[in-house]
């Protein structure tokens, strides 16, 4: 009886196999593949030989141990031999995945004479007489450095910064595919923060917004402030402010849902590093009072003597009523818990003390604050950061419209009205009428958030001041 | 009668004109326009309008002046008027010239599931553990930043980073086109040579290979030294070396051509900025010995009292016979004449003083050192650096293929070896029996070089032990 395994396309191994050319032998090998749980996919022919024949056989797998039973099985069954196993997703990576081309063909020497020299010399000179045309005449005017210094990495942390490129490379990946926005990694060789500041301030000519990606807290904050104030392009840490959005998207939708209002609401915040400040500081800003941060020693209140500066900070503007205790104490009659911390940290119990209705975002990646198989009973509405649970907290339905928008209005900034702005299109783009508790977030694969974003946040930068370029 | 006039592509200007709707109209537009030396191209109809018809009118012209007098002369006309132009030029420009995009789909959730999370989480690990796999698992293997600081951009001077972009986007633009590299512009708002060296030592983790482009001499020298030293990537000034290898390339041909050898050649160089002492140093590679350079002062000698420290180290590997006078003094019995200067420097009674069969590369732009319709007459073979000429010195048949090659074996330096091979790739790739005066120098458009290129440099690359990556 076959096993259950999760199994995935980010683990799909392709095995070639030599098979004896006897009927059944394939299916032998079949069938012991899905008995260790594996999910086959695409069955090829590659040659045959002399009474044998070359396959292979692409199967979603759960990993390396996965992948090491499979081997196993397969060559012990009569007939059968693994030559040898390709990974799909380093297939996928060699080489890089961006291409960098030319807009117009140069195959002519006229092209070449406008494209280069000596055309060009005159697109050089109107930008020379008038800065501000870089934006029309080069890629600044739609381009976006994807900065990271690999201190951070997903859930891997500090692992170097080209060991980063792959994930600034998807990002990029994700930029243009999203949004039509040009991206481009750029790993930096420092942790210092004022080098890493100083080193994208030189870089700015080039591009016409700075997205900082993977870098670890606190750094992050001092590094995201001082270039917001030093540079005149806009500069968003993603790691913050696009899972804020993202997180304010969902909580926007489960209120209607729940039928509360914001400022009715008590709110547990678990883990208040770079990306809890933020959602904090957009709950904040819609209209939540009663946020309660929790940490390892339970709830941050602005009596206790253990708080580092940044915690303080927290504190002083959080927490108005002092609760204290352990985060299952403080869960008792709240409304929202939200989970940017670690695996398991609370219970169904915990769930069952919270008041009416609630609402539970565990957004710990990959293994979320509670298991949504145990939540779903006792919960209104759940969201997790996972693609394969419904509400994915997904920061790829925030910056790619984000920054489509601040690069069409060459916004010199992007401020809290702009963040709102695309929570609420973000919200928006589920209508009433589709609104569902397993559907508060819309798919990452629908491709009209994006362009709802980018309108919305280009509104509210032109209604705010942040934007540069004149109204048509 | 039609006045000639210089036109080019690079001016192409289209006119948009509201004509009368009676025959004949249009014939004495276009007779107008060639009146004034302007070439016509495309003529389109917009629309039709009561009793008149809108067209546009795209016509190579020579530069502002033209563009001025044409649009007079057509508003001159009973029934004809200048709606507006514009520029083909700058409208090739709009947006940017560089595609960043994605080299694979991204549709479905398993592709991002692949390239982005939570697949690439094992391609970051997989680098992190073997820090050489980042060449083959992201685009650093294929991948070249194009450096400038905007100090010397053309022939333009220091017009700063933003107004540099276009150069270096069209650079970028080359290297894939020519070769199928990735290249990205990186415009330094910095002109400090500490400041540069340290940023581009930052970006490092990023790039397979530094192009530094359009950066002022002496500065350029002491940032291409230092990067060559500090970094275990690739550097490689363009507007030095890549002038010299195709200068190179072209000497090797005309010799054949006059049957002369390096070794019994007077070469007088004039203009010894960054250029001329890269063509120096290879042509002392090829073994020439007796080459004067010479500055607006004349011959430079080791005897002389005004030199900077630049222009003192060239004396004392140069003019071992202490030449000394005017440009036009030290021509005499020359063999070869280079000149990187600045127009008309010399003339044709300079050249009746050389040596039998002169050779002249008068590669200052956009102007040469002497008219090729003047010296013509009087040389064996002669070289520009424009495109409207013969035996044109462009450094597009270097860049793209040097760089493909070194990006191919991994090399960690640019050596004399494999500037050498190029050199000598990009001569052979014009077979003796084709080999003619007006062609020692092969067509831009010959896609054939870059691959010649690549494999002469690769081959020396690992014959002088600077290639890193095992050979297959």
């Amino acid at each position: 009886m076959p096993s259950f395994r999760s199994t995935s396309a980010s683990n799909s191994i392709t095995f070639r196999l030599r098979l004896d050319n006897i009927p059944g032998t394939l299916a032998k090998a079949m069938s012991a593949i899905g008995e260790t749980g594996g999910n086959i996919g695409a069955i090829d022919i590659v040659r045959v030989e002399q009474n044998k024949l070359i396959r292979d056989i692409t199967v979603n797998t759960g990993g390396d141990d996965h992948i090491e039973e499979i081997t196993h099985v397969l060559n012990g069954i009569e007939g059968v031999d693994v030559m040898h196993w390709s990974d799909q997703t380093f297939i996928m990576h060699l080489g890089g995945k961006l291409d960098i081309r030319s807009k117009v063909p140069l195959k002519s020497r006229d092209q070449l004479a406008m494209a280069y020299t000596p055309g060009v010399a005159r697109v050089c000179m109107a930008i020379h007489h008038a800065p501000d045309k870089v934006y029309k005449l080069t890629i600044k005017g739609n381009t976006v450095a994807v900065v990271s210094d690999g201190t951070a990495v997903l859930g891997l942390g500090d692992i170097g910064p080209e060991a980063a490129m792959p994930v600034m490379e998807g990002k990029a990946q994700l930029f243009k595919e999203f949004a039509g926005v040009n991206a481009f990694p750029i790993c930096l060789a420092t942790k210092d923060v004022d080098e890493i500041v100083e080193t994208v301030k030189r870089l700015a000519p080039t591009f016409g917004g700075i997205n900082l990606e993977d870098i670890s807290a606190p750094r992050c904050f001092e590094i995201e402030r001082r270039l917001k104030e030093e540079l005149d392009i806009p500069v968003f840490h993603d790691d913050q402010h696009g899972t804020a959005v993202v997180m304010a998207a969902g909580i926007i939708n489960a209120l209607k849902i729940v039928n509360k209002k914001p400022q009715d609401l008590k709110v547990v915040m678990l883990g208040i590093g770079a990306a809890g400040t933020a959602c904090t500081n957009m709950l904040i800003e819609m209209g939540v009072t009663n946020i309660i941060g929790a940490d390892r020693s339970g709830a941050i209140h602005r009596e206790r003597t253990d708080l580092t500066k940044e915690k303080m900070d927290y504190a002083l503007r959080t927490n108005p009523h002092l609760f204290s205790g352990s985060i299952h104490e403080i869960l008792q009659d709240a409304d929202v818990f939200i989970g940017l911390s670690a695996p398991d940290q609370i219970t169904v119990e915990d769930l069952k003390k919270m008041a009416p209705n609630p609402i539970v975002f565990a957004m710990a990646n990959p293994d979320p604050e509670i298991k949504p198989e145990l939540a779903y009973p006792h919960v209104a509405v759940m969201a997790t950061g996972r693609s394969d649970y419904p509400n994915q907290i997904n920061n790829v339905l925030c910056f790619p419209g984000l920054f489509k928008g601040v690069l069409e209005c060459r916004a010199k900034d992007i401020n809290m009205e702009m963040k709102m702005a695309a929570a609420y299109a973000i919200a928006a783009s589920i209508s009433d009428e589709e609104l569902y508790p397993s559907y508060i977030i819309p798919s990452v694969f629908d491709k009209r958030v994006a362009t709802k974003v980018a309108e919305a946040v280009k509104n509210a930068a032109y209604a705010s001041g942040a934007a540069r370029r004149n109204k048509k």
